[in-house]
């Protein structure tokens, strides 16, 4: 797993934070974007790719993403103030919004193919186990 | 101006709202993405680009946007259940962020250049009535 860093600025006599993510810094071509809103204590996720990378950004709120490769786990706290978190192919990964109005921008570097997609987790184990 | 649509799912069974902006779908090439929050009752823009056109995603929230072009003046009022907006090159534009955790995903065709942003709003309509 990989945190990834984007310039931060904070305005003056504005309110507020505006973030720039300057694509020629992504560790990928980005290919495709999605937002992902949820009420307080939405759950979502429980999934893992067999091929692409996400790259998570907390756009608002506050957002727990727990990630595991089928051996150990890890656990991220997201806001507007943390880095973006880089996800890579292979990871079982679920996301817990903390408060109201949390949001996500994640950016991926293919297509959705649902092919991709491993939304079973004893169906992830086992392709970890032959992967 | 122009409204751009962008598919929008709701998945069952789960709480919140994905939104998927497909690339190809845009009106140009991106370049560059930032995210801009602020409080309820925050007001940002009260500026014009010379060149860069930008596409305004309502993340979380309620903004309105402001934009005229010199002569004429509209007010769009965008959301996560809205359409994006179109904002070409040339207008001038204030956000207005009505309710707390309203965010603003901004998607652009050009890198950041100081020199292509209008700030003086007299300079502004100096430049349209020249240009």
């Amino acid at each position: 797993m990989q945190s990834i860093s984007f310039p931060i600025f904070n305005e003056i006599n504005h309110h507020g934070i505006l973030r720039v993510f300057e694509l020629t810094s992504l560790p990928f071509k980005l290919v495709r974007i999605f937002s992902v809103g949820a009420d307080a204590g939405g759950e979502r996720g429980h999934h893992a790719h067999r091929e692409c990378s996400q790259l998570l950004v907390c756009i608002t709120g506050e957002i727990t993403v727990s990630c595991e490769d089928g051996k150990s786990h890890a656990q991220y706290e997201l806001s507007p103030a943390t880095d973006a978190l880089l996800i890579p192919p292979g990871i079982w990964s679920k996301q817990y919004y903390r408060v109201a109005q949390s949001s996500l921008l994640v950016l991926c570097d293919r297509e959705f193919n649902e092919n991709e997609y491993l939304r079973d987790y004893s169906e992830y184990i086992s392709w970890k186990e032959t992967s």
